[in-house]
């Protein structure tokens, strides 16, 4: 099996394309973040969301700490074939880890940026059940 | 009037930042551009749309030359401050170049990018009428 179609994203010079990922069944444009070739062929192999984290410098699949995957169901190229789209299921209904819904919540009201979209879950607590895991898997 | 809701958004060191247009009414990922400090100022204080064109490098109000604009219903911002999301209602239903509803329009099935959008108009008569447009300003 060839990966041809990976050639069709124009990357950029650092190897890189920006990926929007949208809620498939609401709508809601969740996250924005990056992937490489490597991120790109897991994502569409493995069903589920692989991004190139730029300040980890590695391979994220997203959710692998918070249980909050994105099972992807469409995958989309625009016109000038420099970003990607994905309709996911995010699951856990928290794509931001700031344990909201999405990471758009900031609204502009006027001259200020308002925070519009609640907490759904204290990201102390998403991070403790990580911990917990992560530790459990250390004692293994 | 102070602008110093601009300072919230982390600008790229050229000065730049993403913009995700989405349409108010389906939901739908319509385009992705760029906004330099300018541009954004614009957008808000006008209620339509203006980019930063990194090709023509110069200031880019959607829809000036097709009739396309972009109506800005709403102004987000992500939780990195480094990605903005406009809601809009998009005019005469067509965001992208090619004719197509939205940018999004090749989809990936099995190894293959699809085009699974319909062009709603030829570019050449968007193009004609632009260009009549023009033509008949410069005869002012």
């Amino acid at each position: 099996m060839t990966d041809t179609w990976l050639n069709k994203v124009n990357w950029t010079h650092d190897g890189l394309v920006p990926v929007i990922a949208q809620d498939k069944d609401n709508g809601a444009v969740l996250m924005v973040a990056w992937m490489n070739r490597e991120a790109l062929k897991r994502t569409v192999e493995g069903g589920e969301a692989v991004y190139w984290s730029r300040s980890r410098k590695k391979l994220w699949h997203k959710g692998e700490e918070s249980g909050h995957v994105q099972k992807v169901h469409e995958v989309r190229l625009d016109c000038d074939e420099d970003v990607i789209l994905l309709k996911v299921e995010q699951i856990g209904g928290i794509a931001c880890h700031t344990g909201r819904h999405n990471c758009f919540y900031q609204k502009l009201e006027g001259q200020e940026w308002v925070s519009i979209e609640p907490v759904l879950k204290d990201p102390a607590e998403i991070y403790r059940v990580a911990q917990a895991v992560v530790s459990h898997q250390d004692e293994k």
